[in-house]
């Protein structure tokens, strides 16, 4: 009965978009073309043309687009009628995702944390996360961030620092206290203010169900919080009676050059959200860990229909296998880190008063206005390469690449941002000149 | 690296879910089996034991489990690398499936309305819809009914009626007035109870930004509304400047007889959430219909990473094409509605004060206690059924079989059930005549 | 130093009103006159004008206008140098108040509350009830009803009905449901409504911490519940474990012929809100009666620079004594009850459709719309009668006389009030004829 | 009837308080004498025991008790039959204090403000300038200060630091973003931090409606702003579009050497809240004043039955015309500053690490733990001096003494603390060195 169950090979034009799709679209405005396949680090429109992608989904895509092995698995579940649709029931996919998540992510790192799938987004994640403290503690108020960004749904927006969205609820957002974040205020540790913020019986900042925090802030500029102002906000959560919550769904997965962002600082969070990168190839997935003394929710007290999702659990459960079962992959990790912040150096050396921001492979230049920083990944699309802006001014130019790219994609990348840049400031100062 | 790709062949047992799953599993308790495959109305266990499934992942999978034009379609999309994860870029696939959204679903149905993509949860599509009423009228109160349920993000549990959900917030929710839903008290016309509410300048009750609803209640009891009612309510919300939000997660995508559940109502919602059923496959998809004066998200205001799901457009095109190009699918249904409504008349037959809930195909038997609706269901899955309760004591069988179900599927499954509640009944009966 | 300490004796104009007074100055504006002097049932203006006063300072002048008995041990305490300021300190003036109001208010009605002293204000009463139920039960939902007026600071406005005062927080305010008042809406007893929204475990109401309301509805158009309506709630209090409060701040003092509105109901609030006469001089004071289990603030957790008013107790003692000793007040009531319910009758018969409204001594006739009830009041106030409207469309004529108004007085002012009516109809119907 | 209408001359026992007061009473548990008369600035209580009062009411006693002129001009209005309770109807006594507040308090200051007259306590005109900001800018957040107290009704509440008052609340409290205070956090101009965070376009806090602040914490602990920070934060309230709301309730009316707190400091609030020393004799009374642009309340939109009270205004404008018709009180003020200063650097110096806090007339001294400063203060009351903490951990030992106070009566309250503190200290020692 369907006209055809084949990819259409027709051209397509964007008509049926500016018909149809709301104006909530966004990406598609600055990156107008018609995407039509992806592998590893490119991707190509219906033309033929191709982009290398330093944008990876905003950290979806770690292991880039479509990995041969996640592929081969999939299609092989779909193909032998494996479940798709599960609810929550026990599947052997879903078994064998949760025993290479214990077995390869968890039990090595002392981590006795339960999984809890929630719907597969990262909002939901967050949702669920803040709904535990406050089931836990009783207490209402969460403590997050400058630059936080949790999501848009309204338990994790009222989180998300980020003053467009919150404009988008239509209301006032209750039950969170904004503190500074690491850096965010200079000549100030703004993890002691935290403290005596805490501390005063007349502060007026209610008792914490929780401090919730990204180590690297994604979407806030990539911003990356010293190990010590980590472990100082974990023991100021214990003192004054908290959870920790670390959102990791965009620096976790390795994107931080560990599996975990936060595993070389000493710091064990009550609570861990996960999402992006878990089901390794793209696939809408997202998980809670939780201390099991803290895993109060009744039996569906937190539910949704696509929590959890089989397709998602068989390549999430290649992924760990084949990038975490050893430390090879994450000795890559390190390399290309090395080679990502050279060539960001280089590309700050351009900007006067530029600065490095970020951390591991999360990396950006803040090039001190949203406006420059546009004009060059404008540019840089132009001329094959796929990449944003982040910051509350859109200021910093952020390099998300898969973590699987090649030395060699990776420096052509870096090649195309550079010249855009170039170029850019090149007519700027031209303009600037005249 | 991996150690094999291929789904596991070995028999798992539940010690991984016991040990790291969350305790918010659910499902997995009352039907403990380690679910394997499953094809059209069939789920199969690894052991090779079959169920006929009379839950459709929650009317997640209207076409039952596996259709063969969509699975086809997504291998080839898969084999051929294309686009897994794109944010919210144009892709070929995208504007296939809004194409034929357009040709078949709105069209022809007048509806003018913008899709747009949220992520992929019910939940999401309902905080999005909330967040755009509250936008565009710059009010914050929105109404919901008595056993309403709209997930269980902040936003969207602010809506959900039921207690347990609720109360798993840890906090206060703002923002929704309950309103009592067609039926729920005896003697009163609720939509004229609202309107007085609404109406009295010392009504207590602040304007409202929108009013929000199922036309039958899945999760609340299959309470279903009836035309006039719903009708009413529309020109309620026109009077008092509000948009009329229609969830039609669960009643649409053919659930209630027709696309929408609304379609034979006269009623054109300013707002409409999808999800469920919508991806045609069990893939997580969700979607709000908003009439175009009403798009008024800025570009990303509303987010999510995994908005759109490429995956699911593949399958949603098929599922479009394939049932709802013409009208023979729709014809089909009403036979099954009616082959329902009578099986359903046999079982309550056997219950003193049973009542038949629900309209279309989304069906269900009132016994009166949770406990003996539990029973019935519980034997039933002993004997093959895989089916679930429903309501606020969870009083309701609750049937939601795949809208693709055979006649004669339906009926093993209904003879399944009735023997199971006349086991329990018969042992009930026992026991009291003891 | 002072230019003259006493009263000043020119005529003064408006100007500086309209010069330096905020424009929420409200009864000002229909009587503008100069009020200079008034005693028992009449205030005079500057100029020597005499008015009979219906309104009594919305029920603030229960025992009339300067007393001679509380006016003489006023002065007398003023000048021995009795304590006008004293916090919340023990002083004789207070032990004297709370030994009278013990001795012929709580204990002859088997009432062993305690006495809080709040800010003195209706409002600040009605907040620390609110507060106390919160406290007490751990929860935060309380219940009022359509049409209350509980003052305007935001707890007690959340629970205020009035659209127009409700929008003067600028905010959305939370912590109340609002339920249908008795006879809200014809054909149910809204307690029945109350009832099974709360009993339904999906009803969507969280379970609330009290149910507050007032026996007659002042400011929302003098609704007076039914005892059995009002017995029914306290049942449906007890039942969900929500503490009953009764806002007797216009009802009480003897407002509705007895000294508590509720006293011949056989309800026993758990907590009883004063105000507005209990001074009995019009001095402000305010105060929370509650049962002893339920009196859990700390010291000074709710508090307030002037708890307890010095001056006012001198009064409040006198008025207790003079007029609550013995039974001889209460009976004149029941006289003057009769008299107010024949002269509004006389009333009601002049204008289509117009109903009775209030019980006791805190009656009023419904004419229909709020500009024929306006223009009644205006044209008697003209003719020497201070009488105000009520009602959500303030549709009601309001006659709030002092309870120590002569009949002959009552008399006079119901002819003023009458031919007022006779005029604006006359008017009314010739504008009607023509 | 009344048994006798003279003050009892009888001794009374505290039972009646403890058998029908509630809990919450405070200040009587500390200094439990029956208080019956005052003057000046002196208690007795009935068995004719003298207090010098270095309480003053909490500062609401500025003028002292009884002030003979004050006395004088009400008991002439009372035995006249003035209006005692005229809701904010026009009468003459408002008109000539309307006349005083112009002539000798706004129009000397350069001050076109409007004045509100609110519920006759300062939780009340808090709440009226809060609602004030947020229907003048369309916003809800008010930005409020650590250690800020503005009142315990709901509104008021949510911007009061202290956290036991908070917790009386029962619920979360919304609408108020918590900042440090001058001087709150080391190392940092606390107004530099709010202006980055309301800068940060991702920094989390919402526009706020309104800053509000008091210049001098009286019950935060005498903490004292810089004229500096003040004037920046009111740059810091026009730059983002805020309200500057000054809450004077307690160092307003001269307690700070001026009359209002912040008239040298050259800013210019756009709404100031006066309650406490208003009245001039410790009657009941608070207002907003307003500036004319800002004075949006409709009539009665912000209402309560004792807004404006009429003996208040009696004494108020005798206060205004005896105190601040010329300069000759506020120079007797500095002198009376210095004296405080003197001996409170001498009690300083009794305790290690001890500092002065306060400016004017409102000092304190930070003896380093609660426990210390109640021990003095205890003492003190023993031998004749009524004195209280302050500060989050009542650690301030406070002075509030009546400004009129005699630099004789001065002297003799300091010798009494100081031998108090010295006893306290004595026994401390004596207790260590054992």
């Amino acid at each position: 009965m369907p006209k055809d169950t084949t990819v259409s090979k027709t051209t397509h034009t964007t008509e049926i978009f500016e018909r149809r799709e709301s104006e909530a679209r966004s990406y598609s405005r600055g990156m107008p073309a018609m995407f039509a396949t992806a592998s590893g680090s490119h991707l190509h429109d219906e033309s033929g043309n191709t982009w290398i992608d330093f944008l990876a989904g905003c950290s979806s895509l770690n292991y880039g687009h479509n990995d041969p092995d996640m592929k081969a698995a999939l299609v092989d579940h779909i193909t032998s009628d494996g479940i798709t649709h599960g609810l929550d029931l026990h599947t052997n996919t879903k078994a064998d995702f949760l025993t290479a998540m214990e077995e390869h992510i968890l039990a090595p790192r002392g981590m006795d944390h339960r999984v809890m799938f929630t719907g597969p987004t990262g909002a939901n994640a967050v949702e669920a996360a803040m709904k535990i403290a406050r089931k836990v503690t009783g207490r209402t108020n969460v403590i997050a961030f400058t630059n936080g960004f949790h999501g848009v749904t309204n338990g994790a927006l009222a989180a998300t620092g980020n003053g467009y969205h919150r404009g988008g609820a239509g209301m006032s957002l209750h039950g969170v206290t904004r503190m500074p974040f690491d850096g965010f205020f200079d000549g100030i540790d703004s993890a002691d203010y935290l403290d005596q913020m805490l501390s005063d019986a007349s502060g007026g900042i209610d008792a914490p169900a929780a401090i919730m925090l990204e180590t690297i802030q994604g979407e806030g500029g990539l911003n990356a919080a010293r190990a010590e102002w980590v472990k100082k906000i974990e023991g100021i959560a214990k003192k004054h009676g908290a959870l920790l919550i670390i959102d990791d769904i965009q620096a976790g997965c390795g994107r931080s050059g560990t599996f975990f962002s936060f595993e070389e600082m000493g710091v064990t969070p009550d609570i861990v959200t996960l999402a992006k990168s878990i089901s390794g190839f793209g696939l809408p997935l997202a998980m809670v860990l939780v201390k099991p003394e803290y895993d109060v929710f009744g039996p569906a007290e937190h539910n949704g229909t696509f929590r959890g999702n089989t397709h998602a659990f068989v390549t999430a459960r290649i992924a760990i296998e084949k990038f975490w079962a050893d430390n090879s992959f994450q000795s890559e990790l390190a390399d290309k880190a090395r080679l990502i912040e050279e060539r960001l150096t280089e590309l700050a050396s351009l900007v006067p008063e530029a600065r490095l921001k970020g951390r591991g492979l999360m990396r950006g230049v803040d090039v001190g206005s949203g406006e420059l920083a546009g004009k060059i990944c404008a540019e840089a699309y132009k001329n094959g390469l796929v990449i944003e802006t982040s910051g509350s001014d859109d200021q910093v130019v952020k390099v998300l690449a898969p973590l699987t790219t090649s030395v060699e994609t990776f420096n052509e990348g870096f090649d195309i941002l550079i010249a855009a840049a170039r170029k850019v400031l090149g007519s700027t100062t031209n303009i600037a000149a005249e």
